[in-house]
Parts: structure tokens; C-alpha cells; sequence
């Protein structure tokens, strides 16, 4: 066996980060820990008068990177054999979009006295809608002028999103963006920070983020051109010099190791730092995704992650996330996807809708007992799993849920049932609209502890989706990921895809579709897709199209009042 | 003040027979008592291998009216000034369509040894389903031939009326029909017994009865054609010969109280028996119905009531129940129409989604309370009240429940006012059916413990229907409406409106249109119609019309497998 080497994978999520160390002949996790952000309500700094607003505080992150580092290193001091100069290269992934406003010098705004406390000079979560109305204009704006920004990223530009964020400061703190030299996203931050870089303007930037998340493409030679970031705001335009022309993937170095940051960490100076990702996207590589093979992160919501192979171009699909080459492996075409709600929803249903025999913590164990007793089809219902709106494929927050076929009989389990169908179902017609277009999905992969958690859900989900559903060795395939590439610019591995051939893995357990619930489940889908047409499209004859955006604006107009 | 004559109401309920005595001058029940039938499950003869089988004993009906006709006696006995004597007639009414056999001298089939436990020679209770088949070969029969039979009944036969049992009963039993002399309904049998009739052929039947289930109308002089029934089997046509040739409104006199009978009874031998009639018909009178008021009886399920006045024809109203001339009140064409749950939707959410915090003896009460704070639209939430199909205006009993516009944060008070709402919106849909046909409908009164119990829903029902809604003053509506004509064929007033006017009342509380909920209730009503059309009509261009009926094929075919 050879030497052992290690890397490290720092995973920036929405309430904490994590440190681990891993093994990159085997993907083995010798260390893990983890820091939760101190500032704001579990990390987040948020506005009671706003409820779109959520922002993170820049110098959570770094504190936080030293404290999980320090720990984890200190935890794999304790094994046999380690030692931090084996440690061969660092990897990052973090949520976003998540920019933040930076001075000449690379340091965060909000580390400077002066906007300490201002909220707009923070980081601005991905989670953060201030932005809401900047991302209808920016989509009104790219379909009036004919630009072909939104050809990658589903035809919408979201408010979760680096431009309606940016616009959206830019118009309601001006003092916090004419102070901003740049803008740059919390995945390029943290390499930036660990290699030391002073000039942003030469520090090579996630093409994960550029392309998912700010309208970045080769095909047009990089970011949206200061001509259409003018006709939004006179100041996008002049940030744009500011910001940078090419994205890379992360396999590629963003640079090393600084050195004061290295003896701080205890590590060696010097060691490369790869290029950061997002965390769906390495939590994908994480859990060994290639062609043929959707990784799904389930949890609250679901990320659907694909790659394509071939040459520069895939053809645009219509109402999905992204499509990003070396998003997520190099020489490939990144997809994502996803669904608003996934447990999200039967975490709804066991709050507000779970009889007193089921209630309790044990409710979710309880409910799914009773619904693996019921066989596809015997209930009778169908539900559209849409109460948190719909992202793909059609790309619309202002759809709800919809159950139909209930009689005076219908039980509790029988809606549970019904409701993780329905996320099936949804997840099926991601999974059509992306081979449609000529992106052959063989087998599924799976993390997250609603998998980990529900072999009922797994197995619904293998008779629908007609594949086999597996689930990630790793529990924490986000951070491995980024542990993969810092194996890779360690030199540990020639390619990702070799070091995922060394470092990944699966349970032992396979999902396998079962013929009598396939067929089923098919007659099912072809129900769920009538309402999904009639409900989700707004040009559908029958006008079933307005329904739910007819309720929900008397809703929102008779609270209002 | 004249001096006070008496009479009697009694009411065949589903599970218990009541009789009142009612003050003949102002309506005062001056003493009530019910009587449980003893035999099955709560009065009904259950088959455990079959769902649909529910008939009832006749001999219960017997006993029934003996034990509690004395026991009221008694109780006004102990009353000053009360002398049975002052009883000046009798009133029936029944549930229906239940008909039962009997032989040549007009006693049930199963009062004979031989039959006595024999299931088909009982009364088929009206919810018994055992002919839906030939429910649909009616149907069909009808609509082939060109037959105007189904055209005062909605245009479809039902399983729970009258040929559809007896044509059952031919079909699977045919040693209990070939032994029927005759078939007589519940409320015709019961003035039969109680005058002493053993001619039936001459005994005056109920034409509410004959109308609203048996395809009688004067129009086509009576019942079915010879030719149309043998085309259904022979040996309905060779029954037709013994049945009747016109039948009667309950101001007629079905016959004199038979001087045996009235002896075991302690009445005046010789006291006039009214024709009988159903219950919730006797419930309208009793609830003072008249042209431009709707009675709706609420409970389980709701059945409305409405007399049109004017000569012999009332336009035929597509999908409603009967139109029958005299059904309800002498001289004027009785409307019926309903829905097939209402409390029971109610019910059925507190039986089976009703979370802990609410749930409990006190669930309804408390779910009132919570859903009582909400404005109307304020949930964004809509359902169809389908859960037991759609008796009127769709008459499908394969159409099922659905609710849309649920989020996250649904809760279970929304979905429970979302539900009172739907079922408010169905009211609505009969309501403008009926008036499109040229009857007007001014307000509603309504009985039953639901209307009674829930201003909440009282408050709804205005705003939706946009009417003013009223409460029955008597809580025993039918069996009132049954004495109102027990004191008309008693002599004790000259008319049945003359009766109405002096013996029924409303309580003083009166539920207004609000119009602010009535301008966003006719908003949502604009959305229900739109599921409405596009879930319960079958050629639907959205395909939706067939999204129930297919789950409900599915289900049925896996519940068999």
C-alpha cells in the first residue's frame, strides 16, 4: 500500500462549518469537526421587519475555519500514524450564492469598522429574497433583449441569485456598494483567504458559482456584458471590470497555502488549496456521480445533480437549474436540479396534520409503519407535492400543494403515503425533461438523512423513478468532495475521476424497482402529470393554470388588509 | 283561544322511530319519545360479506310504534288538559326509497315463519346498494329507449330507489319475489298497518314516494310503462298490475285508525291517517317551507327542499333529484336536491387529520374557534366536498374529495374552514342550478344538529350563498311536518299552509350576508367552479374529469388483487 497521505475538506453550510480529514488512498474520514457560527439567530443575521433578509457575518467563517481545523487536526494527532505534513491539499465548497462586498485589498467590508454593523456589507446568504423584484427585472430584461443569459440556468433567474442580490444592494445601500471595490462569492472567499490573496482580480474564480448562480458562460465570453448589467444599474456595469473574465473548475489550483495562515492552522505552508465549489455539487462528487448516475441530496429540499460528458456544448433544457461545464467534474457538463420541498413536506403534514395515535417524536417512524403496510395505487390519492412551489422543471414559487381522491375513509398514513409519491413523481419529471434532452439517468445515488433514514421512501422512490436507488457511503459527502479536490491539486490522484474511484463508496443496500409497483406507479404518473400540466401551466385551456396563483393573490391581498 | 286538539306525528328514522304530539293550535310538542329499533346493528340488518346490503326488519317498525306512541301518551297524559281523546289525526313520514314485500293480504313477507330470516323479504333501507348494477341497466334502459322516466329524477337512476332493489331482488332472490304479492314503500306501509288496510291495491300511496324514486308522474300516467319494465325482466311488468295507478300528497287521507289498533294504541278508533311521505319532505313542512325558502337538512349529509308553486309542469332541472308534483306541499311542485356529506366531511377530518392539540371530545369546537378567526381567502386553500361523491348537480358517486393551495405553514383550522367552505360552495352550485330553471330561492332555513351547533358554519353558508339563513324552531322537524298533516286530515286547520303558518316557527337569530366575505366568496366561487367543471365533468378538455375516476379504478383493482 503506499504512503498514506491526507486532505482536507472544509464544507461551509448554512448554520456551521465542518473540517475533515481524509485518507486519499481510501476516501477514509480519520478526523471531522465542526463549528457553529456564533452571530445571529443560529448563524444567521436577520431582519424581524424583513423576512426575505438573511446574511452571515465574513469573520463567522474564518473563526470558524480555524476552530474545526485546529480540532480536527488535533483529533487525527491522536491516531496512529498522522501527521499534518502528510496533509497534501486543501478543498472548499460553501453555499450560494452567497457574495459578499470586499475592499482593494480583499478584506470583507464588514470586518471594517465603519460597516460592522451594516447589514448590506455582510454576507448575503443564499437564502436571502431581498433581492426578489431584481430577479423578475433581470429575467424581464434578458427575454426582452433577446441576451441568451438564461439559456443555462432555466429561462429564470432567481432572487437567490448574485446579480439580484448585487442590483438589490446597489439600489437600497449605495453607500455599501460605491464602498465595495468587488464582489466575491463565499467559495472564492475562502481560498482567498487561505492562499493569502490580496488582488482578487488574478485569484481564479468557482466556475460552480459563476456559471450556476451569475450568468457566466464560455459561449459568451464569460459574465453578462456591461452593456446589459447597464441597462440594469449604471453601478453592475461599473463593478464589472471589477469582477473577472474567466471561471475555472475545481480541480484547478487557486493557489497555496499563505504562510502565516498555515502556522496558524498547523499545517504545512504552501500545500495547494483547490478552486471552491457549492455544496450540492461536491456533496455530488462526494458520492461518486459520473455519467449515467443523478445524485440526490434530500433533506428539507432536494438537489438533483447529473454530469453530461462530450464536447463544449449540451443543449439548453428548458426549466432546469443549470448547466455548467465543470461545475461539477472537470471536461464535463454540470446539471442541476431540484424540488422546493421534500421533507419539508411531511415534516409540514406531521405539524399540523398528524392524528394523536401518530403524533409525537416518533411520529415520522409511526406514519411510515403504517404506509408500508399500504400498496402503490390502494389509497386511491394523488398529491402534487408543490406547497413550496415548484423549481424544476417549472421554475414557478408561487404554486401550492394540491391532494385528490380522499373519501370519508382516508387515513392519516394514506396522505403520508401519498405525499412522498408525490415528491417521487416530481422527481420523475426532472428526471424525463433532463433525458429528453438527450441525458441518458441509469441509477440514483443518494445522501441526506431522509434516505439514510426511510427505506420505505426509497424503495417508492426506485418503483417510481424505475431505477435503482443507492446511498452514499459517506455521511458528509459535501465535505468529502472538497477533501477530493484537495487530493487532486494535492497531487494524490492524476484525475477527480480517480480519486472518486478511490475515495467514494456506497452502501451496501440497494433499492431495486419492483415490476407489479412500477407498473403501477406508472398509471399513477401519467394522473400526476394531467394535474402537474393543468396546474403548473398558465396557458392550459381548462384555466386551471390560475388557480393557485388566483388564491394565492387574494391571500396575500385580504392579509394585507 | 279555540279549544286544543292534538295530533300526531310519527318519524321513521334510519335507526329509531319517534312520535310527537304537537298542540294543533301554535305547534307546542307537548310530549316526545323514541323508540331504538332492536334488531341488527343499530337497527339495521347488516351482511358482513357485503358492504352495500342494509335492510331493516318490519315488525321492528311495529313494535316501535306501539312502544313509543304509548309512551308519549303518558307523558302527555301527565300534562293538564291533555285527553287522548283531542288527538284529531295522524302524520307518517319514513326514510325512503324502503320498500318491503308482502302477500296478498298485505302483510310483510317477513312476518311469515318462512321468510322470517330470509334477508330479501325485509324492508331494503333506503341506503341499501345492493341494485347499483341495475341502478346502471335502468339507466341505461331508459336513456336507449327514449323513455321520459329519468327526466323529473336528475337523469340517473339510483341503486337506493325503488326498482333497483325490487329488480335486484327479482334478479338474486327469486323465492322472495315470486311469493310477493306486492311491494309497498315504508311510509305507505305504515298507514296501511295502522288503518287496517288488507287491499293495498286500494290503499292512496305517497306520491313522494312514487315520484321522487318510483319514475311515477302524472305525465306519463304514473308509473313506468308494462313495456318498459318487462324490458327490464318479466317479472317486474307481471308486478306492475299490483302495484298502484296514482298516488297522493299527505293532506289526503290514507284511511281511518282501525279500532284494533287504536286500542292497543289508546287513540280514538276512526282518527284520519295522512298519506305518508319521507322524512326530509315532512322536515321542509315542518320547517315552514314555501316558495322562495330553501330547507336544508343538515347533518351527515344535506338534502335540500324547495316548493315551486304554479301549474302542472316545472321545467325539468338537469342533475337534480326529483321535481315531483305535491311531493312535499298539495298543489305545488316539491324540489329536492343534496349533498352527499357535509358533517360527515366534517368528521371525517377530526376522525382521521386532526392533530393533538385539537383533537378531543371538544375537536369540532375547537376547531371552530381557530377556523372562526381567519377571514375568508385568508388561507389560500380551496376544496371540493366530494368525499362521498356528488349527489347534485353531478349525481356521480365516483367523483372524490380534493383541497389546493396548501404551503408549509397550512394548519388544521384552515383545512377545517376550507372544508365548511367547500360544502358551502356546493350549496351554492344547486342553488343557481335551480334558480337558472326559473325557481326562485330568496333564503334558507335549515334544521338539523349541525345548523344548530355551528354559527360559524351558519355565518359561511350566508356569506357564501348570499342569502339569509335561518334556524328551524323545532328540533324535530319531520316529525312535525308529519303531525302538520296529522291535524290537516284531522280537520284542525283548512289548509297545509294554514297549518304551516300556526304550528312552525324559526328561531330569532338570523345569519346576514356580510358584504365584504361575500365579495371574496365570490371570488373563490369563481375558482371552485372552475374544479368543479374541470373534475366533475367527464369531457373535460383538460382530461382532469377522468383523474378520480381513474384512481378510483386503480384502487379498487388493487384492493381486489
Amino acid at each position: 500500500m503506499a504512503k498514506a497521505t491526507y486532505s482536507i475538506g472544509l464544507d461551509y453550510g448554512t448554520n456551521s462549518v465542518r473540517a475533515i480529514i481524509v485518507d486519499t488512498r481510501n476516501g477514509r474520514e480519520v478526523a471531522t469537526a465542526v463549528y457553529a457560527y456564533p452571530s445571529g439567530k443560529d448563524g444567521i443575521l436577520l431582519d424581524p421587519k424583513n423576512p426575505n433578509l438573511a446574511r452571515q457575518r465574513p469573520s463567522d467563517y474564518i473563526r470558524g475555519l480555524h476552530a474545526c481545523v485546529k480540532v480536527a487536526l488535533a483529533d487525527a494527532g491522536r491516531r496512529r500514524g498522522f501527521d499534518p505534513s502528510q496533509v497534501v491539499g486543501i478543498g472548499v465548497d460553501t453555499t450560494g450564492s452567497t457574495p459578499l462586498p470586499v475592499d482593494a485589498h480583499g478584506r470583507p467590508l464588514a470586518d471594517l469598522p465603519q460597516f460592522r454593523n451594516n447589514p448590506a456589507a455582510q454576507a448575503w446568504l443564499w437564502k436571502d429574497h431581498t433581492g426578489h423584484q431584481e430577479a423578475v427585472e433581470i429575467t424581464d430584461l434578458a427575454r426582452s433583449s433577446g441576451a441568451p443569459y438564461l439559456e443555462k440556468c432555466g429561462g429564470v433567474y432567481s432572487s437567490e441569485w448574485f446579480w439580484s442580490k448585487l442590483l438589490h444592494c446597489a439600489r437600497t445601500s449605495p453607500e455599501v456598494f460605491q464602498a465595495a471595490h468587488s464582489w466575491i462569492e463565499c467559495c472564492d472567499y475562502i481560498p482567498a483567504y487561505l492562499t493569502g490573496a490580496t488582488d482578487l482580480g488574478s485569484l481564479p474564480r468557482s466556475v460552480c458559482a459563476a456559471g450556476h448562480k451569475a450568468m457566466y458562460h464560455p459561449d459568451w465570453g464569460g459574465l453578462p456584458s456591461k452593456e446589459f448589467l447597464g441597462r440594469l444599474s449604471p453601478e453592475l456595469a461599473g463593478l464589472r471590470d471589477r469582477l473577472y473574465d474567466k471561471a475555472y473548475p475545481s480541480d484547478q489550483v487557486a493557489g497555496h497555502l499563505d504562510a502565516k495562515v498555515a502556522r496558524k492552522l498547523g499545517l504545512p505552508a504552501g500545500i495547494p488549496v483547490a478552486v471552491g465549489a457549492f455544496d450540492a455539487h461536491m456533496g455530488a462528487v462526494g458520492s461518486g456521480v459520473r455519467p449515467g448516475t443523478l445524485v440526490k441530496i434530500m433533506g428539507t429540499s432536494a438537489c438533483d445533480l447529473m454530469v453530461a460528458p462530450g464536447g463544449k456544448h449540451v443543449a439548453d433544457i428548458p426549466g432546469v437549474c443549470g448547466i455548467v461545464p465543470g461545475s461539477v467534474l472537470p471536461g464535463m457538463h454540470g446539471i442541476e436540479a431540484g424540488q422546493s420541498a421534500v421533507g419539508d413536506i411531511f415534516n409540514w403534514f406531521v405539524s399540523h396534520l398528524c392524528p394523536p395515535e401518530f403524533a409525537g417524536p416518533q411520529a415520522h417512524k409511526r406514519l411510515t409503519q403504517a404506509a408500508a403496510k399500504l400498496r402503490p395505487g390502494e389509497s386511491g390519492l394523488l398529491a402534487l407535492d408543490w406547497n413550496n412551489g415548484n423549481r424544476t422543471v417549472l421554475v414557478d414559487a408561487l404554486l401550492t400543494g394540491l391532494l385528490v381522491g380522499q373519501t370519508l375513509h382516508t387515513t392519516a398514513p394514506e396522505v403520508y403515503r401519498a405525499l412522498i409519491e408525490a415528491t417521487a413523481f416530481g422527481s420523475l419529471v426532472i428526471i424525463k425533461r433532463i433525458e429528453s434532452y438527450g441525458v441518458r439517468i441509469d441509477e440514483v445515488t443518494t445522501c441526506g438523512g431522509v434516505a439514510e433514514k426511510n427505506p420505505l421512501l426509497m424503495q417508492i422512490y426506485a418503483d417510481v423513478l424505475n431505477r435503482p436507488m443507492r446511498i452514499s457511503r459517506s455521511s458528509q459527502t459535501c465535505a468529502l468532495g472538497a477533501a477530493i479536490f484537495g487530493a487532486v491539486v494535492g497531487g494524490a490522484h492524476a484525475s477527480t475521476e480517480a480519486a472518486q474511484a478511490a475515495m467514494t463508496g456506497l452502501k451496501p443496500t440497494v433499492y431495486k424497482p419492483r415490476p407489479q409497483n412500477v407498473e403501477v406507479y406508472g398509471q399513477l404518473y401519467q394522473q400526476y402529470l394531467l394535474l402537474h400540466d393543468a396546474f403548473g401551466t398558465a396557458d392550459f385551456s381548462g384555466n386551471l393554470g390560475g388557480v393557485m396563483k388566483t388564491l394565492i393573490a387574494l391571500r396575500d391581498r385580504i392579509r394585507s388588509s
